[in-house]
């Protein structure tokens, strides 16, 4: 394939404002991969991206900086040392490339990197510290990239890495979820994944925990035994309390917390997922004489994406339903207001950068 | 439900007799359960029982002493302190009670009791130190009793027990599953139960090693990805070499162990769960210099016969298609003589203490 | 020896009243063991049972509880079953026995116990649920008790108790303590105890977080390299954010949660020890993007007693220099007043049951 | 400083030769650092180096390869990403630098690289597929060198290499030493630390098994609690049968692994730090009936050497008391002859490279 000179791409710029620009092409590097991207998405730190309120310190010059951390798509080029993956193959990307030479990242913690964004050692966040997949091609390093099985589409690819982090809250227990008691706190794309995650995986009972019907309808055909309201009210609430072994927050409310604690059985243990966007008031003292602990995970870990392709490749997982929206890249704006305004209780928006979805390389 | 004074039960006699007697009524305990068995079937153990090689020391008294751990029944008596079953209930058994007091037991691996068979300090082993389930009558602990769920089969049930060994072997990796690439040694019930559990947990490539082809078939209808001859030759075997994140040894055989370590990739882990009957030659410093470690499993662990009862309620496992002979208690010698001569192919064979198997209680 | 019919023993009178009466001597099962109290010690625990704080629905009949669960003695009696401990050795007691049936409880987790407080169940809280070690007997089940070394004092053998506690804290980490940097917040008897065994563990840096300059001094006494106060004031302060591997909370206020959030490094560990007594407003967002996770440990769980007299039988711990006032039983009244009023800067108030203190058992 | 042009370095000739040649100075990287060695040592692994028999056809080109992976030095040049270390640092080097590219490094478990000696993607073991320390300068990855305390001497430092690889044996149990109660099989250097490791780190009991006294009495003076002859004869053995939590087998003779078996508690561990050079006949069935595990660990795993290095700095180890020979670089060939014919007991041979040992930097 000829790969051309330069590229479009979405780029911030002020505050709130994204538009798409001519780019020069990436230029990867010896252990690096060039991705057309076919298909991207938004998610909940792009909005802080595209507000800017992710950045400390202003951020990055406008014009300048692509965002997008959940993209899949094609290789056409490798770097020197790369023979894990060929020009052609259809990958999916995860979002976090360790420095390596941390403590955390020795360790096999690369999304807990002590030098979380400097580049210069190494480490990059696609779309958060370094360019990322809204645009045509990106640069990605070869341990970020995951092959696609034949009958995966890159729809379904781009939805994966969402999986990946849940896979990831799953896997930090350290033990199999088969017969435990779930509970998914948040009904948005990750406690969705959630519910289908914990059934593949054999969870004895799941509930979730929502607001809005609609998405606790999808929830229990992916696989939710109860779905309930927030607050724990009601005869269904409270016999679930204290008998959960696992419960994920995906709500990123302070009160999520609470009821997480609440249903979790002595000795349980709570994964928060979700981001708070203020200071949480919550009984810890529950915690603590109940023994209950509390994990958090940041993104797709060690594995975890490659776990959640393996499980796509079997056919297992339900991708497609958590994409509600379509929308072309060069209208990237008008798909952060469908998000943001969470238009059509809008699930997955996703970008589509190319325009054919085939299954095969392109 | 009437309880009668006494019961049908299989005892062993001089070495390699077992015989049908009548036998006085268990007398359940404060803590314990009295279950009239429906099922119960043969594993390689009870063979070593029944040659009493299994004991040290001569073993029990002829005539005194009733096999048999894999069974499952309805419960038809609870003690004074159980609340956590109740009569009518259907039930299937794991095999060890812990003595609950010892290092090894506190820390939550009762299947290595250090007072193994030390009855007085409330270890028990069911069919092997007490008296087991080939009988009309069992006593249990209430914490060896899991429920079945509606759906599931007494026959399905007793098999559940092997499935909760297959599941500890999974769950003493500390970690999902999913995404692994899994190889699996000897094709008998272990192995192909194996083969479905890493199927049904999200493996990503499952092997399957063994000679008879009967066998090999069944697990590649069970998820088994490729399978192949023990001693590693020809094509498919060298793409394996080295490529394995856990091998399950369920062979019993030395030569599978050489196996295990020559497909296990560095840092890979063999679970040991065939028992072998003469020392084993292996190439350990293979181990050592590619850090694989074997770990080994005696028996369902922790929660791992849960584990499986749940995913046996999704309806998610074949366990009745290993079940290839059906013999009534009374003729228990011939069940004996079809499993240990492997006559038509025999996986288990399934003992019918009671006549009817319908999944109600009763 | 002769075991008298009734015993001195301290119960629960109303609300904060407590008083020494004659009470039957208990009767030890066929598990347990008669313990001749030698010394005992008040915990914070002890306060709320005292004003009954600590019972759900008003707690025992005045004049039949007796609290304590930090004490050591002299063994004067076992059950039947009981060949782990005999008449004369000195041992020191563990709070907890789990039901040892339940989920938890299997799994190695007593201290999580889901039959918490079904004595029926045989769950059972020395001096919280059953009665304690505030008399001149007491009963223990066999697995809650642990010789003592030679060497190592009654005295020091009850401080041990809550260095169980300590070491729990480190043991939940799953990995070696040795060279990691830990924060300590809170010098009361956990937090300098802490100091103490992460030393002994082979912290590479341990800083010690509280108000009290007599505190602090005992701590670098102790083994901390730095000290400093709440609230991350001052460049030491600022040196260590985002520094710490493990940080231990065992302040039980509010803002030593915050501060441990801040001096934990991405990806590192907080453990709750201490207990809040209101509900906890922190920044749990902190954790979330860092990936610091939270346990919580409630008492000396699995082995972690029996780690702690390891450590005392080398001599490696300064147990005595925690005990500040020593009381004798019959005036235990005096002995709440001195810890509740922190009379003297009271750390261990230690209550003499029998007059003598010698190492030899009696 | 000056950098020189060329250097001192030790290089292999045919099997069985090293001779000391100049070579050009290496050239670090981004990421690496340069290294003035002052001492090294000499290990099992260097001798199968020297006779060719460690490197799979045939080897590197005679007159161009440098072993050598147990030494420190000083800081002498950090490439232009490096500023975890200064010129004038003195530091200890690790062996290993994995691919971080591969799953088992991004997992953690950079010794396990499953690109081991793939230098194109970035794994390199000093003085095994790279050039290593037998040389005045060496290039290692930042990542591979921690920096020495003060008061702890070059020559203790080169022997923290070893401590590292016992602390990754005890690392990889997941849990506390202290309390454990340890056996470890085969006195020389790394059995010896083991000992001493475990003393420091608080096992409740240490046993050394070996043949020659004078190292066993080095044992006992390192804190072994009993020394005894392998094979298990004798009262003292026969009181130690199966009773060891943990037993560290570091002779490598395939005898160390049944006796490993015999010591191992019910599912006790065993791990394998001894290479075999022959293939082990041992009772795996023992293994299996006891829930007995075979972890393997190969050199120092994640943060092991760091964790060495804290207790050094703790003055807890006595690292000099290994240390029998000193031979100049320019003698290597004797110093081989010393070690391979442990002339005079010989423990640690230790190359100076460079004349003061002092405890600056220079």
């Amino acid at each position: 394939m000829q790969i051309p000179a330069s590229m479009k791409a979405a780029v911030l710029g002020d505050p709130g404002r994204i538009e798409v620009v001519d780019l020069p092409m990436p230029d990867p590097g010896p252990e690096d991969v060039l991705v057309r991207v076919h298909r991207a998405s938004l998610c909940g730190t792009d909005v802080k991206i595209l507000d800017r309120t992710f950045f400390k310190g202003g951020g990055p010059e406008p014009g300048t900086f692509v965002p997008g951390h959940e993209y899949a798509g094609t290789v056409v080029g490798v770097g020197e040392s790369v023979d894990e993956l060929r020009v052609g193959d259809r990958v999916v990307s995860e979002a976090h490339r360790g420095c390596m030479r941390c403590r955390a990242c020795l360790g096999g913690h690369y999304t807990d990197c002590l030098n979380y964004g400097v580049h210069a050692k190494g480490h990059r966040a696609q779309g958060m510290t370094v360019n990322g997949g809204f645009a045509e091609y990106v640069r990605n390093h070869v341990s970020t990239l995951h092959r696609l099985p034949d009958g995966v589409g890159f729809e379904s690819g781009v939805v994966l890495s969402t999986v990946g982090t849940v896979m990831h809250a799953f896997d930090v227990l350290g033990e199999l979820v088969t017969g435990a008691r779930v509970v998914v706190i948040g009904p948005g794309p990750i406690g969705l994944l959630a519910v289908q995650v914990a059934r593949e995986l054999g969870a004895a009972h799941i509930a979730l925990v929502g607001t809005r019907e609609s998405r606790l309808a999808h929830g229990r055909a992916f696989g939710a035994d109860v779905t309930l309201a927030p607050g724990g009210g009601g005869g269904e609430a409270e016999a679930l309390l204290g008998s959960a072994d696992v419960v994920l927050e995906c709500s990123g409310s302070g009160g999520g917390v609470d009821d997480a604690l609440r249903y979790a059985r002595r000795g349980g243990r709570v994964v928060l997922i979700g981001f708070f966007d203020r200071p949480v008031t919550t009984d810890l003292n529950h915690a603590v004489v109940n023994g209950i602990s509390l994990l958090s995970v940041r993104g797709e870990g060690t594995g975890s994406l490659q776990r959640a392709v393996a499980l796509a490749a079997r056919g297992r997982l339900d991708l497609e339903a958590l994409v509600t929206h379509r929308v072309p890249l060069t209208s990237i704006a008008d798909a952060f207001e469908i998000y943001v305004g969470r238009r059509d209780d809008a699930l997955k928006v996703m970008l589509e950068v190319r325009a054919d979805d085939g299954l095969a390389g392109g």
